[in-house]
């Protein structure tokens, strides 16, 4: 045991409890770098991970970051005792898992409680998460897992009420079939307790679109009462702490650009709000998370038996991903589109479709039948639309907004054809990779307008897609991309040859992580 | 780009170089936290990780950690230009190297180089390593890694001298054969660079044993000037950077309990040093980093096949690691034994041949015959103990030290049998862990002596091992633990249940991470 005096480091960790130590103290003491420690200051203790110093943090003293300093009521320069702990057993469960060896349900519930409450240190997370990328997961450490992550966060009670709920895997940029879908089954006298993610690598997601038309960053009572009151409500994910497991497996997930725990990542966000029905959409082409019909029907039956073992029932709809559903990309422009959808002012075929199929399906599921014709009668006579103003209204959004009042940036610039023909290629990674440039989604007015999409006809000089950005500088950076690399291809027949590589380049590879 | 103003968080990164963004600013800049952003101030300008905060750092305020400070000359309060940057390419090569790609000879280099210049986070760090642990190195990327390694670091030029070295790779307690074979082969007229590690899982590394004789921490131009004047040298590699690499894959191995880079571990520091023939000793017992003589057959091949691509004759030994060499377990005991020994004050046998046999292997690599014989023969006519003197000089000790001269622990208990019988069991890791509570390897007259070893013959009573402290804090936490858990089993006849195992607990195995 060593008594120390505290320095506070005035910075948060992360949320996990990290202390500095110096050196001599660590040695002292027999921890290393990311070992244990036991802080203890009157009534108060933790365990916390060490961290060392040749410098900054001289010796008799330990660095203490906001999370233990808020925990163990620390001031500048109090006395704490300090001695060595063995680190939590979950990291011995980890390490077998490296090996191979599947986990059972006390043991992945040990890793998930460890790691929700910030005791584990990146090192330990990451090599986790890369365990499960060399060695997938089974569907008993699915189940496990999910379980896990799901008890480990808040839960939506609605008191035995049915719910449905949809989900996408993400990764076909301008969908928004979630905000005509809500509305729909809503109107349809349904529960759908939609929570939904922010863009990670997309330019919009769901909670960027419908931020755009009301308040998404509800509690979990607020989100109770606008269902109580409309049955529906698409809100952010983000502040309900729903599985709150999966923030912290994103962290390591995106910079490495894996996705080892899609299933129980979706399953248990289903799980926590009590869903009981549940629609998955599969995107399915070149640049979306599936590349093939073979793979999506593989994921399928996983998502299927994995929902039955949590006794929700799931139906999966694989969809087609080969380019941006409607026309709009990015958060101002996908939900100005989407009203118009709902007011009947434009119709956007593939949009309609896809959410009307997807919310049929819904209907079915509960077992009405002829769930699509349900779904497109209360489109077409404006009880979605109706339904939509009650959410916007309960989450104390303005029930009135008209398409016209959404403001989209004012820096445009159209991309035009250079010569005639028909389009034959649509690359969605690119148009991403521009609509973000110029400032999607952080910049809920930039995007891109496409003007034609795939099979439509082009005249020399005609305007295929508009760029729209909030800030000129950005509006350039997405040109000058724009520019480069050609995202919608015009041609009068199928050339072939899709690029040459003559030369030895950085690989680009697009990931999509979108939850 | 944005302009930002610094704040200084006076910490290091442990030598990366980070900056801390708030969350509002990072989605502006569309970088999230392990993204990375490119700093500039006036003509100086860097490439840092991302981390984000809600608190603490304000909008429109960049935390910088003393390495980036450093680097960009940044006093409080400076502005900064700051823009999004893409990672290094290194990352994509550990993506490709996580699905199992092998890598190239420049990809590796590119790792190698972004990681010892701390451009590479602890997410992507682990992600190697484990993907290193997951699909094995093959011979092509081991020698790229050990080279890479050696590239990256500092190495020494002896001008063409031949040049011999030892390696241990670890696991047995007591192993000072080191302090005896060093001089025993530079009193034969060769010269041995040996740079030795500190214990990271033992009681005593070479290093923290050569401590208690003379200074280790030298510099690669004072340990070269201990070379030129006396053939030989036992210093720390810490204050050396050869293979500076190593030590930041040691900060995730050790808490992963993986250790997949040990043989381009080994080779590196050897090649960096210039050795043209080198043995290494495998250890071989229940209790070592290598198990079984089969284990230990192939890694001796692995040795010796990367050290044939990297210009450099291997022989390995496999040795008998079935209990502690010598008697002694602790820094200052067992410089104590060694001296002893090459002083003929004291013969412990397996000690003695261990040495001899191994600084035969290398006369014999060097052209000379009866290579044992020899060592047996310098050893036995003082010539040893007069080198090890010389070295001692030469590193800034007190040659003239006597082993009545090292202090060891006061506070002192010994473990007696409580039947009588022979010694039938030596649990080495039990030794370790209480030698280590004792206080090794940091407080160097900390350790454990033992009294009987296998076979021997004990009564009713008669003291097997005393404990050494210089705390009696510790002394008691070492007798509580060898209390609890016997390591030396005494009986009249060999029990063949070793451990019953009847309720599930915590698994505890012995992981040897030495370097």
């Amino acid at each position: 045991m060593m008594r120390l005096k505290t320095r506070l480091i005035h910075l948060d960790a992360g949320g996990k409890w990290i202390a500095i130590l110096n050196d001599h103290d660590a040695q002292e003491l027999g921890v290393r770098s990311l070992g244990r420690i036991r802080i203890r200051k009157d009534e108060y203790e933790l365990t916390a991970i060490v961290n060392t110093t040749s410098r900054v943090v001289a010796r008799g003293t330990i660095g203490v970051y906001d999370e233990a300093q808020a925990r163990l009521r620390l001031h500048e320069n109090d006395e704490v005792e300090v001695e060595p702990s063995s680190p939590p057993n979950s990291i011995n469960h980890i390490k077998n898992r490296l090996r191979g060896r599947k986990l059972s349900r006390e043991e992945t519930y040990e890793i998930i409680k460890d790691l929700v409450s910030g005791q584990l240190s990146e090192v330990e997370v990451t090599a986790f998460v890369t365990s499960l990328h060399h060695f997938a997961l089974d569907i008993d450490e699915a189940t496990n897992l999910s379980l896990a992550m799901v008890e480990t966060g808040n839960t939506l009670d609605l008191g035995g009420r049915l719910i449905v709920d949809k989900h996408s895997i993400g990764g076909v940029p301008g969908d928004k079939t979630t905000l005509l879908l809500v509305p729909i089954v809503a109107a349809c006298g349904l529960t759908i307790p939609k929570s939904s993610s922010r863009a990670i690598t997309s330019a919009a997601g769901t909670a960027d679109r419908a931020e755009v038309l009301m308040p998404v960053d509800l509690g979990v009572d607020e989100m109770r009462h606008v269902l109580d009151e409309t049955g529906g409500c698409i809100v952010w994910g983000g502040a309900l702490h729903l599985a709150p497991a999966d923030e912290i497996f994103v962290q390591v997930e995106f910079p490495l650009s894996i996705d080892p725990l899609l299933l129980p990542s979706i399953i248990s966000k289903k799980k926590a709000v009590g869903a009981n029905y549940v629609v998955i959409d599969m995107p399915t082409g070149a640049e979306t998370k599936v590349k093939t019909l073979g793979e999506a029907q593989l994921l399928a039956q996983d998502f299927i038996d994995l929902g039955r073992r949590l006794k929700m029932s799931i139906q999966c709809a694989i969809t087609y991903g080969g380019q941006p559903i409607g026309r709009a990309i990015g958060p101002a422009l996908e939900a100005r589109e989407a009203l118009e959808n709902l007011m009947g002012l434009r119709q956007d075929q593939d949009l309609i479709d896809k959410a009307t199929d997807m919310a049929g399906m819904l209907l079915e599921m509960t077992g009405r039948d002829g769930g699509e014709e349900t779904a497109m009668e209360v489109l077409r006579t404006g009880r979605a639309e109706q339904k939509l103003r009650e959410i916007i209204r309960a989450q104390g959004g303005d029930p009135e907004i008209r398409p016209e009042d959404i403001r989209v940036g004012d820096h445009r610039l159209e991309m035009r054809a250079e010569r005639p023909g028909v389009v034959l290629w649509v690359d969605s990674s690119k148009l991403v990779d521009q609509a973000r440039l110029a400032g999607a989604p952080k910049d809920k007015g930039a995007g891109i307008l496409l003007h034609r999409k795939l099979g439509e006809k082009v005249d020399c000089g005609d305007p295929i897609y508009t760029i729209f950005a909030e800030k000129a500088g950005k509006l350039e950076d997405a040109l000058s991309a724009a520019g480069e690399e050609v995202a919608v291809i015009v041609g009068e027949r199928m050339e072939m040859t899709l690029s040459q590589i003559k030369e030895l380049r950085p690989p680009r590879e697009r990931f999509v992580l979108e939850r």
